[in-house]
């Protein structure tokens, strides 16, 4: 169990899923936890307190709105945590973004875009923090990428794509 | 202690000083403590759950930038918390307002103006809530609304008046 | 009849159902009326300026875009008044949100959030407000609370959660 | 007595007084009164009401953040109103603007610009609504309209001015 | 022909059939057209400068994006001029309506809400323009507005009213 | 070859289509490519440092987002670089907006509109940048904008037009 | 005389200055002139109508608030206009930003960044216009370029920088 | 050399100080360089593709505006990348925020808060990746926490603080 997604509602799982699509791609074995910032506080203060003596290298957690979780949970642990601004009904996800990136010195979150393509981020992010000590695994995201790089090359006159 | 005014630090002490001198005007006690949701996350469980026993009524909560306090002290208790929303420095304090405001359903934020203007009117809000069930409250506020009603009518022409 | 929610038009209603149904879970007595501040700024003066001689404790007041009915509300009675912004079509709810909440020093309005949230939140924190001096009331709001906790404990994995 | 110029506070006075200012210069009477929506709303009732039989045309409001006056002087007259976002401290008059810009159908409010290039041309429009009246004054605004370009041809090359 | 509505695109007009619609209530006479200060500026520069010739006494002008045709109506005759930001695809209105209301001081535009709203109030405030010297007009614009406030009386209780 | 049209994904593609269809009305020959500055950078690099010698004159790029390809590709060459806001799903273009305009002094994107209309003017200023060295071109542009200008008079009364 | 730059005011000179800088750096014959879309709408139909036939291969057009004056110098000629967003008071820019920025398809406008720098590379977009059909010229431009690069390359180490 | 931290000019290290700072505290090495994403891409292609190579195990990435360095940097390199969005002069940092943070699908950038804040946290969030896998360095990085809660809790009561 190397990283910990969590999110405020199971309303987030279909933008939240992208994280765990993205360690999957990786084989990064990982947990996913509806824990709420609000409706939940001490699961949140024990979730983040324990991540790191189950094991747990990296914390994704994804919010809308008043977005708490991810500033809260980097409140209880010292491992790196990855925000994921859900987008949010009215302000599509501006509130989300700058409830979760604008912390105070001294609790850091490391924010990811709105939505899909951000939960995706954040699990690569997870990923690529874990390969900073693992070859291995370093290798796998090279492979990721080049294989992305080539997908972009591989179609290279738009106006011949049927969309 | 019929009223609890937490912040997230020292530095937002001159805003949060406004809701301070309003509940001062009404002969209200409180008391004034900094916490932190991100840096003494502990404390800020301890103080929100613990502060309907103390005999707390109202807790006022100000923070700035991703302004998690007044939501987490929420998460921890029942009682009404209002949320003064701190003026940042790049973002002027929309970041703080929107952090504060967007709460989703069930966990309850009474959110104010950014700024000075917000925190007084936090006081001052606490005070209505407590004269809710306070006739010689209520017959202050009365006053002091009908004071401020007169120092208006009593300035009618603003060409005259030196600024 | 403790907590009066007044609303713009007709139109706010679906929003402002949720203050309503939130007051029903606790057992409140209320009444709903439409009152615009533009259209019936009479009926609002009268309204507000009656509501305290009426019993009400709490006044919830929903508009959208240049909204100025929680505000003016407000401004005719010393009860405390919370605001909800209504989802505006063309700017979402921001020009309500800023519109309701920006309130000079003097004359306070706790603000919720944009939205069917917003307007749960005013029912729930009016009935935290009624609650300071109801301790069977305080036991209610606690008892739904635990109970929107257990909800989310008991759906741990989002995975797992058919949408 | 042809236009009343109302604001909320004294401390608007140094951006309205470019709107007396305009008014001035086409020999236009006007009164200057403050006039506040939040903490004299029976005084704005009175004021808007019995504007017209005052011989009043046109009225001018300049509020500030949540800038309700404008929109409730129009609510109680069917006068033409012309608001004034007066700059505010954290949001720079967005709030202002929006508060006073986005008014429901039925009740109108013409509004300028943020500060005092708004102030200064709510008091010409003012002296166009009446000249649509009056070929005097219309011959008067054509004048100052030209002395204006003249001013704008009199500088030719920016480069040459000393500022 | 006393009030001239005219619009960028024939594209605005199912916004700016509003402002029509409301003069009708009034029996006010007005022409329409589409006038595109980009694509015809010429066309532009002729009907603003030739309206006051033509009897118009009020121009009412809807666009959106870069929204110039208002403020450059304005820019050739000293009438008064009425702006309606016209509702955008990406930003919603919020580009028209800074492109229409941030005029310099000089020229004014007196700017109404983004959307029919909007284009409903312009036609409306023209009417209070006129009505300013036609007491017959005016009763017409009294009893409009009273049918309206008797219209949110009629319905007091949004609950019963089925939407 | 005088234009380049590039582009972050086969997904702009409905956008950019709007370049190439102008430049299709006057004739003037260009490529379009799939070339993603955060996917593809070699290619990006390549691609713009070797456009000058395969005789492109011009680049037009869109990109949504974070977009950072038309400042990138006008990092690698001295030609003149048109930039596209594509429209973005959360944020509306706003943040394709900020990203592309917002370039530091020393290196120079010429930015259009968000979406559509901004891909059809960049291939119309990438006509006019072409024009200025060419009468040919230039009667072209002229005779375009002409009939533009006749399309909108012979519609003269919006009215009267089926939507 | 190849490129022409106009601004709305001499207020605007301290910004636009920073173009004609630039334009000398590469020995670019230009003029400079006020020119207001607002209070000398004549002037710039004159202006822009006649640029083309006076040698005038590019026009760069700053202007702040509701910033008009670009995109109309464009409805009034076909040459390549540049658009700068003068800083504004209250909204910073973002106002003249959108109104020059989100012209309609059919009219284009080359926008550079708010401020400084954009009035900078306003200048050096022009000269890269102008470089398309000057090898000299591009030569100038490539040396611009490389010397910049190579300022930055001779400040390797920030800490080491006394600023 | 276990962290880069680049920046786009030598203007942004009073901001990238912080980050530097913050690397001090924990005793970890790094390089401070600036490298332009506009001004010296090549630089960059070069300095992120060989920063593995070199030891580098985190880059983080400071620039403004148009801000393109963090997300060129991940472009080239799989190593995690924090990008600190600069304070701009006109929009605050909110043009740096959104072009850093709205990374498309594919490469990520975990982006910290605008401005001093964001940097030391870059620091800081840098210190606990490389913490995943060094116990002594965790160790520090809990002292480092726990000395700050310990701070907060030795001033409990703001209003006896000297500010």
């Amino acid at each position: 169990m190397q990283v910990g997604i969590i999110m405020g509602s199971t309303s987030d799982w279909p933008t939240m899923k992208h994280a765990a699509d993205m360690l999957d791609k990786f084989g990064i074995a990982y947990e996913t936890k509806v824990v709420s910032a609000h409706r939940t506080p001490q699961l949140l203060a024990d979730y983040a307190s324990s991540a790191a003596s189950r094991g747990v290298k990296v914390i994704i957690a994804g919010a809308g709105g008043a977005a708490h979780l991810p500033g809260m949970a980097a409140a209880f642990t010292s491992l790196p945590v990855l925000g994921v601004p859900v987008q949010s009904k009215a302000l599509k996800g501006l509130d989300s973004l700058l409830s979760i990136v604008q912390m105070p010195k001294g609790v850091a979150v490391g924010t990811l875009a709105i939505g899909d393509a951000g939960a995706a981020n954040a699990g690569l992010l997870a990923a690529q923090i874990l390969a900073t000590h693992s070859p291995e695994l370093m290798t796998k995201i090279d492979a990721f990428r080049q294989a992305q790089t080539d997908m972009v090359l591989s179609q290279p006159d738009p106006s011949q794509v049927s969309l």
